[in-house]
């Protein structure tokens, strides 16, 4: 083994016996102390997140938990799973399909967003910067990435993360500049048609405004989204027969009526 | 189309414009009034877990965040990030990597136990029932499912687990038979030598005592570790050259000195 | 570096600058010397082929390079295709789908005509031995591993590489055996109902006479099959848009009409 | 089922019972009769090879076999295997790392040569386009894809690719492009160091000038790397104890010594 200079350095967790300290904290302190997103911002920042940030983030991650059998994500996941393979395979493919148009625009929205705020850094207004980043999709007749939905005219996970962000007084300059290019779309309706910002684009401008990397902010999609992947292809397994073929728009949902969160948490 | 009766069904998650109904409840209702660990429990049990439950839950996701660059999971991930992949490979290829030895350790523990409990219900008691297993792994040679760790001789996250689960009043015939086997193994030890209960048999006793299928505890696992996946992917693209040979021996910590949680947290 | 003794071994290949060799053989000698198959042979199992068995393992290879769109492991690539993520990331997920009821059949047969043949060692006859296999799974209730289709009655794969064991004098008792028991299938279809062999039959069989491992069975499926899962992530990207939804019953062929290969192929 | 029109389509293979049709040959006529290097070419590019393009379509795939313990798609595959998981979830970790440093090369060097050709195209002599292409990854600072390699001077396999190509008479404009450079970078070589054309860069030249398309030319090397994967994770699981801490210098070969192949086979 060579000197402790030349061994490669991890600052994550230390293992040593019956002692596991994650970012230096006690793993048994946390436990029942921290809720599982405050651990995972403490994994992944470094640091504690204050009260507040651990509620925006366990809010983010709740946010995209699931969205029925549609995604491709969840598509490949449940034809594994009608293979018979076990569930953590189906797992594996689902993560896979968290391609640039699902899951990634993450990424792509915080660049984007980036690239407007550097505008900003030179003397432009947000208007101003969200007004040449429209006008930049529109040359090149791309939708700005964070925008638009197959199914949601107004997504309401998007709503509800800004106002919390409002709440919380955790918005920051990228959710501003989000939704300035937000009005500015809607102004040049005619060309791009109704692109209402997502939720991928809400995630993005909400994590980057808390100072996550780039592929960290697709991370935290696919945080979100695990536990989504491992109920369909559980489903998959229990409900459906093997080596089915399965058509996605030919299903219909079965599961409990619209209902309300208790009063008390609220 | 089918008709209704005729399309496959499922009962997780109704989409229509604008709104998004996870187990009936709206997901923007959900975010900022439950944690996300008691979304996961509510997306994968189908009802809300009572707030005793919900902690016990975030207790269990916490307790296997991270465990260090040894594990497995984790080498197959910073192998695949050195090769210049992007995040979600890392996490597929460590995700493959929960075998029947890390992490499905969980299931077998369950049915392990199950099978203890059996013996139960035709009038054996706990003890004879925790003998019985004992003896079947002491005649097969084998180290029954949740015992034993090459690190800890005492696993500080099995006893956080156990102690909560006591607090919380959420103990039951699962983990008591589990300390009953952990009990009758140390009493057999010039059989076993010292094989404490682990994190993985905790976990199980635990999410069966909640009632999880045994698939879904393995899945539990899997939620947990996977941000410990994603760190230790970005920590390897943001520190280490690429196309390195990676030891995993060879490394040293350099991260942040132990430390306590502040008291409010407490 | 520890000393050679303590270091852990390989047998596959060795590395030297400027120097490759594939189980001693120089890998720049076999270019252009050895078919593909050929040389998976070589690396798999030590040593060269004979021709004739050179002759077999390309045509066992040719047998399963693809089977049209409804493979799960199929749709699985496709639906990770249409997420933008790269071939690479369809490629993992569709091998992800080949599972214990879709390419993990061939494992399995070995392993029940194995069983079979120990039967025979016990003084048996190959009749006897396949009654008794055929009896054993009529009492289960289950189709024997290696018969049954979703579409051929009669498998066109499966007939020519019983005919090319025969012609290349390879087969030996495990294709034997199988034979017999699909005859004894016959005979007992009242119980079954029509379950022909299939090529995943065929293949466990003709590789255990070649004298496979189980676990390399499974993986011969898998280097045939690598070539359609390939070429399928190729053509949804290049030929569909992204995002859409598949569904595997929807779709038709516009390929090359039926054709024969040139005489100097025969 | 929508109407013929309306349903989506597919070129590959066509199903019907009892007979299977790739790229319109009934299968079971090319089992024998094609080298499975045959089958993949046709069914990638939808025409069958000629002879001399089948032979060297056998040695491209017979080129990048395995490449010992030591590339990280290898250390992935070994990582999977040592946790006890299935084989295919071994090869499915190894296929994920072959990142755009390793295997991923050759799309960037066919994308390369083609930038290269388009200032033939304009006037430009192959030796200036060459030097053009190599004056821009000096400016960039940056090594042109296909070049280097961390152990072989003079890469074998490279070599004999060109070798062939030459003799079979296959040479086309982007090997020539590429020698072009390879001897542009060598006059360069107080810039960039000895930087030798390596088995990616002569795969790309190749497999361009036969005419794959840019996400083919990886698919080349992940279907002849899928043996070495497979050979690396069997051998992992026959030899190897379970849960073992994988360090990819720590590894000596005790496989066959070199040997010659018989004298039949040249």
């Amino acid at each position: 083994m060579n000197s402790r200079e030349d061994r490669w350095q991890t600052a994550l967790t230390s293992i040593a016996p019956n002692k596991i300290l994650v970012r230096g904290y006690p793993i048994d302190e946390m436990m029942g102390r921290l809720t599982f997103a405050e651990a995972v911002y403490l994994l992944l920042m470094g640091e504690l997140p204050t009260p507040s940030i651990g509620r925006m983030f366990d809010a983010i991650l709740v946010s995209s938990i699931d969205h029925g059998v549609m995604p491709p994500s969840t598509l490949a996941a449940r034809n594994v799973a009608t293979s018979g393979a076990p569930l953590k395979d189906s797992v594996g493919a689902g993560v896979l399909a968290f391609g640039p148009r699902h899951g990634g625009d993450i990424e792509s929205c915080m660049r984007f967003l980036d690239s407007g705020l550097t505008l900003t850094r030179s003397g432009k207004s947000l208007l101003e910067a969200a007004e040449s980043l429209v006008a930049g999709c529109a040359r090149a007749n791309e939708v700005p990435p964070g925008f638009g939905n197959r199914i949601h005219a107004r997504d309401p996970r998007a709503a509800r993360l800004f106002q919390m962000a409002l709440e919380l007084e955790l918005e920051g300059e990228h959710v501003r500049l989000l939704r300035a290019v937000e009005a500015e779309i809607e102004k040049q309706s005619p060309h791009f048609g109704p692109q209402p910002v997502n939720v991928d684009g809400a995630i993005a401008a909400v994590t980057a405004d808390l100072g996550f990397a780039y592929d960290l902010g697709n991370a935290v999609f696919l945080i979100s989204r695990l536990p989504g992947l491992i109920a369909h292809a559980h489903e998959e397994r229990a409900r459906q027969k093997p080596m089915r073929q399965i058509d996605p728009k030919d299903h219909s949902y079965d599961g409990a009526h619209e209902r309300r969160l208790p009063e008390r948490r609220k």
